[in-house]
């Protein structure tokens, strides 16, 4: 089979106006990047305002392997499926970070005859959406720095007096910088450093850099509703508090104005299309473990007013990014699932057994694609586990079983059964999308509108009129059948001030390790009775919720010894090699 | 008169399609981003290979103030107004960085009726070029980073076993990360910093991050012909010296190709227009003196194959960007300018008697727009010295004199006189291109357009084959009158050292205060007789040329405490304000 990027570079695709008309778009609505991007005006959400939804469905999986499940790929595909069934359609998907691409996952478009393209416009730039939120945040954290430094180079009181401005009196900063890069080295750093009894360049102070995507600016693009939501929530975000304790937010600073205006055309997503022509609407970062993890509320809801089904994607197992959906973005939304496809490989439910390891950067292990009776049956509580977690939010769901070459057909055959076997009120089918495109989708697709007409009956895990303390319960609890939670003290202390600070009406947003439905990422399965540990509670105002690190979660990841960026080069005619 | 915004929002422009095609360009070479801005294609540089070239006009200055001498309002206006003539023309400019933006300089596309449209466009990320060196740029050094961390955990002997890679054996890096923001706190800093006894976040080591328009990349991507003369300058760029003192460049590193994948895009420039539809290419960063300061080969070279005038525009007085455009950029091109224009005006001048203070942040003394004829003479000087340097190099020269409203009549009459009293082969026209467009630019434009027909006998001030020792003392002794150069003991080092390692036969790049002739910023007017002090050199082995470090040279700036940002917003219907 050839490999993703000749596929794509092989498959004739039409211009972006023309998919952009059949999606029904307006030309006036549509700003093209080039013949195979556009970026789509916020002006068609005025237009559609009044229009009737199609239904949503997301894209869930099981708890995931290191090497992902082909959740893109089954997102693509059932999109293509759907369009061959000759409904109208939509995806909506998350823009690559450019860190992992680089780092160890090469790229992030789908693959084999399902994939968004052109593959490297989707995986490098793209509009620059990542770039702006990258340069927004570290406006923010440069205006911080230098509010400071002025301050107490001048004394708060000359300072006030000279500009005419009231002194913030910052004391502690909360607000990191950020890169879309996988750069270990700059996790913990101390800036403002100055040659003996100088202070040129500001104050010393501990500080560290975060991965773009894990900005609160990218959670707040992906929830807000519109540009004037998007100014509205960036001034509300939290960078600092003063000696008083008090919050210093965006606003304060009077840099929300310019943070916005720089994320002016982030706000648009970005429209390209499928192998096969269905028009994709990609925005807002990825990352469902330290951020939400879903794509944009504005995607969504342009998607969902023009075509009858829009397939979608949430980040990691339902116990992540799907949970997130639910409670965090549908709550903001008020637009829930109409449908959940859950996505299942042999590979992946024999790795959640706990008998095969299973680790980055090495080689897979054989056995994992030998029929295996026993390791099978014990990863099987695992989808019983997810498929359970999803019906819980009253959302019917589908479960997609996304073929590898080297998958047993008897195998294949053995899961589809042991699911219908349950007797759940679910449906199953095998997917072929990667090897076969659309085609390779059609019976998962006609499941898929099949549950749609279900009626649903959502119901998120928490109102958010509860106390902080009972959604940070019911997710650990009903969310992921922990037996109790056990907070440190300083997020014991966190809770308190942040309730007292009256930020108790907002979302909780688990920062958890996506590699297993527990806090302990070596725990596979479908472990019950387990403790969560909550460390830390970060306050994210502007996005809406409050960020529960739970164990130890890296917001900056780190390049391996072998990287994929060395396979990146371009070859004599200028084209990109070495994208996967 | 309106704010430059203002004026560029009610000024009809064309589709960018059409100024495309105008300019000459095929639409197969044209990727349109949004209706005013377009990636020109390097296609069309092979297709024009063979076209004859067309008249290269320089645009300089006197010493500038810090708050500028109209520059590119002269450059766009002289295009404007040699497009009122009947002439095919083009404009060539840099795309201004965001850091300064969000500091104290606004917007940077010119002003008044002297602008390239859409200025917010222009100043906001435009095509994501600079977010693309930024990227790359920090790619390298997360990598430098990671193979450190990997060689020195695993040791270098198991390194080699496991990855089947020979071990680099960093022992010092010389290459910093890059932000487009002004960012003094980012200027020193730690980075690798661990817990206790814990290695996972790499080793801790002092960095710094500079503004991302001084990174060598930036220089790489103005002096490059094509992606392949691209692709070879990364890989030569030093990033680090191993133990031995060796180099271990990009290539070493294997990250090379990444880098220039990552600056794919970026190495076509974008097309946009004038106020008045002349056609502009906007390649390449700001920054003569921590950089060449000069617009890209690529742009030129596209410019002068399909029209008969190209304007383009050099950083800071002649001394800083047109030097380098000499030195630098002319014998890596092979393409010399055929004219010069220095811009002069009254203030800027007055500013360099040395009489009249003018601090940035600061009010603009009102004394600089009275007439003084004291200050005028001594400040004549200046423009004296700068006329002396650009015909030093066999360029015919226009001083453009750019009225301010404020000014004097008489005051800019007596200006004129005293030019032509000097009885210098050179041209004198005062310049209403702020106020007036092309309209107030015909005089200047016919004085450019008769200097063009003089034959030029283009000399660079050195030979690349002379030794970097020759070539340092040539820029300093005939290139700025210094009486002497004075190298540190670092430098001295750094000059035996490089020459030992073959790079000898580099052009030198002067890391200077723009802000005087000399070394020291506090020297107005035309200096004589002064020491120059080289602190530091400085290899930027990708671009070509050796860094010379002369006093104090920041290349990190910081924010005022009462920045521009402040000001910048959007409005009820989500456009911006606050920019001019």
């Amino acid at each position: 089979m050839l490999s993703d990027i000749e596929i794509c570079r092989t498959t004739p695709l039409s211009s972006i106006n023309t998919i952009a008309r059949q999606a029904g778009f307006l030309d006036t609505e549509v700003v093209s990047h080039g013949t195979y991007k556009a970026k789509i005006s916020l002006k068609a959400l005025k237009r559609c305002q009044t229009h009737a939804k199609g239904k949503l469905i997301l894209v869930t999986a099981i708890t995931p392997t290191p090497l992902g499940e082909g959740k893109t790929v089954t997102t693509i595909g059932l999109a293509q499926g759907i369009a061959k069934l000759q409904h109208s359609v939509m995806a909506c998907i998350r823009q690559p970070s450019m860190g992992p691409i680089f780092g160890i996952k090469g790229g992030a478009a789908g693959g084999g005859f399902s994939q968004v393209a052109p593959m490297e416009s989707l995986n490098l730039h793209l509009t620059g959406d990542i770039h702006a939120v990258t340069s927004a945040h570290n406006l923010a954290a440069a205006a911080l720095d230098a509010r400071i430094y002025h301050e107490q180079r001048q004394g708060y009181e000359a300072f006030e007096a000279r500009t005419g401005m009231t002194a913030l009196k910052i004391d502690k900063v909360v607000w990191k910088r950020v890169l879309d890069h996988n750069d270990r080295a700059l996790r913990r750093i101390t800036v403002g450093q100055n040659e003996l009894g100088k202070t040129v360049n500001g104050y010393e102070r501990e500080d560290g850099f975060d991965i773009s995507a894990a900005s609160e600016l990218m959670a707040i693009l992906a929830l807000a509703s519109d540009i004037h939501d998007l100014r509205t929530r960036i001034g509300k975000v939290v960078l600092a508090y003063n000696l008083q304790g008090e919050p210093v937010t965006a606003e304060n600073l009077q840099v929300a104005g310019a943070m916005t205006v720089t994320m002016k055309e982030a706000i648009e997503p970005t429209l390209m299309q499928t192998l096969e022509g269905v028009p994709t609407l990609i925005h807002s970062g990825p990352f469902a473990n330290i951020a939400h993890g879903n794509s944009s509320v504005i995607a969504d809801n342009l998607a969902t007013s023009l075509s009858d089904y829009t397939v979608t994607e949430a980040g990691f197992g339902s116990d992540m990014g799907f949970e997130k959906a639910c409670n965090i973005k549908a709550q903001a939304s008020g637009q829930s699932p109409d449908c959940a496809v859950i996505v299942a490989t042999l590979r992946g439910l024999k790795a959640n057994s706990g008998n095969i390891s299973l680790q980055p950067g090495q080689p897979i292990p054989k056995e994992l694609y030998q029929p295996n009776k026993d390791a099978l049956l014990k990863g099987f509580e695992n989808l019983k586990w997810h498929i359970n977690n999803v019906t819980r939010y009253g959302i019917p769901a589908v479960i997609a079983i996304n073929r590898f070459p080297q998958d047993s057909e008897q195998e294949l055959n053995e899961l589809v059964k042991m699911v219908k076997a349950l007797n759940y009120p679910v449906e199953v089918a095998i997917s072929d999308a990667f090897s076969q495109g659309g085609e390779g989708a059609l019976q998962l697709a006609e499941k898929v509108i099949k549950q749609c007409q279900t009626p649903t009956a959502f119901q998120p895990l928490y109102s958010l009129s509860q106390t902080l303390e009972e959604k940070l319960m019911k997710i650990a609890e009903v969310g992921y059948g922990a037996s109790n939670v056990v907070l440190s003290d300083q997020a014991k202390k966190q809770l308190q001030q942040l309730t007292a600070q009256g930020y108790h009406s907002l979302a909780l947003c688990m920062a958890k390790t996506p590699a297993s439905i527990s806090g302990d990422p070596s725990i596979k399965g479908a472990p019950r009775g387990f403790t969560l540990e909550v460390n830390e509670l970060k306050l994210c105002a502007g996005a809406g919720f409050i960020y529960a690190v739970c164990g130890n979660i890296m917001t900056m990841p780190g390049l391996s010894d072998r990287p994929s960026y060395m396979n990146l080069d371009i070859d004599q005619n200028g084209d990109v090699i070495g994208l996967s």
